[in-house]
């Protein structure tokens, strides 16, 4: 039985009201469970995601995105909540590096997502409720797994490229371990094989600052009417700070004080850097859900991709053909470029193809999200020697 | 008139239980208000301190401990509240680096704390309920013009040496600025001459994370009977990552699992950083005011140097007689050696006798606490030659 597909998919807004967002889905069906990590075989459930570009004849032109924690499928396009502009559009268009006049370019919400894709917001059809904590503990893998079923949908055997950066990087490792036939070539951007000790203090930060919000319910406050607004605004604030680097906070505002003279010896926000975090959760808390706030961030501290490989990461690339391009960036201590280099060296060590780029920036790990000259260079160049290779040589 | 002085000090416990502490105390009459940098003139207080040694006939010997953000007067004896050894015991006793069979140690609660000096638990003699966010905001300038009343109540004219980590290095870089005659010698280590803009940011999240606990009750939780526990522990979480560096956190917990043999597929524990990252904000709690905590933190992003001097941070030291060592610490990130650095050549600007020592260690700011071979030495050859000096020499 093929999976059911209807052309809008939906998020259902808090509290209750259900909004088409632009993009396309696809309709899990009972009878074709997902088999998770945890152990459990889902269904049925939905994906949604976004295309731009065209798929060409022979279906090989095809690039999945793989989008970050809070990022979603509005790669470059206004986003249907916040109307800001989509996280990847000076990357991905007529002409950009992921040139849609070229490539088709896929993009899907992550399992456990808030924007289309079954999370913890949707419906659980066995209770008519949210789901909550009811819904699974999923993993990378999981995502990917659910990510495979879009791509099987969409008859496409070969991706010409998997990329992306941060949680999306440990999306590309993971498609290039578990499906190596299925990707050509695979960028995984300030990522990491397995998520560190430090990185997860982060991550269980924000989880307490959500869990202990009294508004969280204990995960049902879709529920009760109401949202833990101000422990999941404390979560992002905390990451925020993770995602950029010391000297990107000092050159954008350094001790500037907010839209005043003088310290008002008070509990106001003085500084700037006070005001713009308090804005950067106040935001963040119309667009994203609590719950799936949880379960992404848990999905990340589970990732390890040696674990799965008997504990070698070389393992998990055995005998791959596809071609890597591993970029870091010099300032970013969330996804520092030792773990690129680990990357690289299980790579080599497997006689894998692996290009490495650490690029220079003091903006952090959220360089990968900005125009960065050099950054767009890298991929640009690689991109067109894997494509030469595919359909103008032969594949090494 | 003399300040009224009784022999112990007290603190008010959660909620209205008062509890005779360690130590001494002085009393500020109401006719000898401080003048705080807000404007208010401050009494009548009551400053909390401890000592350790005996002060010499000549009262030479005195040495100034500063304790730092969450610190205490309780440097070289076990906790009153929580039975935990003093915080630099092995720094501070017979025969140790701060050897108190030849010095006479001093160490202050700060002014805003919580463990017997006014700060925003207790009681407000206006209105007889507790300060809460009454209290003034206080700085780091602050802070030393208190201590400055029990160095006079104790007659002692000059400080051997003022030493302290954190935040009791910018009270030590504050006393030699202000005070530079009472300062022998300085020892600020892992500090700072202004609160960075990160570190700024880190402090806000957490300022935030309490505001956000409905408990904290606009902070007149006492007066109402609760406590935000879950928004200090939020709080404290953060900064504790920030206390260590990643190398730190990867060596002593990794990925390991807490009690279990596998993932649990849950929001437990799953990682025994998570369990310890808990742990320390559970215990946090116990022994600490979450006011206190918004005030405190405050006074160090409000700490700035150089903004009194003009904005040239060398011209705070113009001419001093004082013996500096400045010591930072290789994997400190919250306080970096560049930090350290920018001291060291503001010193040297002003040809002020500086050491410099860039400690080796991968335990990160949470360094100056512990039992480090090399700080240790470097603290003991600096003090021995400044003594030399004081006592054998002439005064440089």
């Amino acid at each position: 039985m093929t999976p059911h597909v209807s052309n809008k998919p939906t998020t259902t807004m808090p509290f209750g009201r259900v909004v088409e967002l632009p993009g396309h889905r696809l309709d899990v069906p009972a009878t074709e469970p997902l088999r998770l990590d945890c152990g459990i075989d889902f269904a049925p459930f939905t994906i949604a995601y976004q295309t731009y570009g065209r798929l060409n004849a022979d279906k090989s032109n095809a690039i999945l995105v793989c989008h970050a924690l809070t990022g979603d499928q509005f790669v470059a396009e206004p986003h249907p909540i916040t109307g800001k502009p989509g996280w990847w559009e000076h990357m991905v268009g007529p002409g950009r590096v992921l040139d849609t006049d070229r490539f088709f370019i896929i993009c899907i919400n992550v399992l456990g997502g808030c924007m289309g894709t079954t999370g913890p917001k949707e419906i659980n059809p066995a209770t008519g409720k949210p789901w909550g904590l009811k819904f699974p503990v999923i993993t990378i893998a999981d995502m990917v797994r659910a990510q495979v079923r879009v791509i099987d949908h969409l008859g496409i055997d070969q991706l010409f490229c998997v990329i992306g950066g941060s949680m999306g990087g440990m999306q590309v490792l993971q498609w290039a371990a578990a499906y190596p036939e299925r990707v050509f070539s695979a960028v995984p951007i300030a990522t990491a094989a397995r998520h560190s000790a430090q990185n997860i203090a982060f991550h269980e930060v924000g989880r307490q600052a959500i869990i202990a919000d009294p508004d969280w319910c204990g995960g049902d406050y879709l529920e009760r009417g109401v949202r833990p607004h101000r422990g999941l605004a404390v979560a992002r604030m905390a990451a925020h700070i993770t995602y950029l680097s010391e000297a990107a906070l000092h050159r954008k505002f350094g001790r500037a004080l907010q839209d005043r003279e003088a310290l008002s010896y008070g509990f106001d926000a003085d500084f700037q850097v006070e005001s713009y975090l308090r804005h950067q959760g106040s935001t963040f808390v119309e667009r994203f859900d609590a719950n799936s706030y949880l379960y992404i961030t848990r999905a990340m501290d589970y990732f390890d991709l040696a674990r799965d490989y008997g504990g070698v990461l070389a393992n998990a690339f055995r005998g791959t053909k596809t071609r890597f391009c591993i970029v870091s960036f010099t300032s970013d201590w969330l996804f520092p470029t030792a773990e690129s280099r680990a990357l690289v060296h299980a790579l080599n060590a497997v006689a894998a193809n692996v290009s490495f780029v650490e690029i220079e920036t003091d903006k952090g790990h959220d360089a990968f999200l900005l125009d960065e000259p050099e950054f767009f260079a890298t991929l640009a160049g690689f991109l067109n020697g894997a494509a030469e290779h595919r359909w103008n040589g032969t594949r090494r």
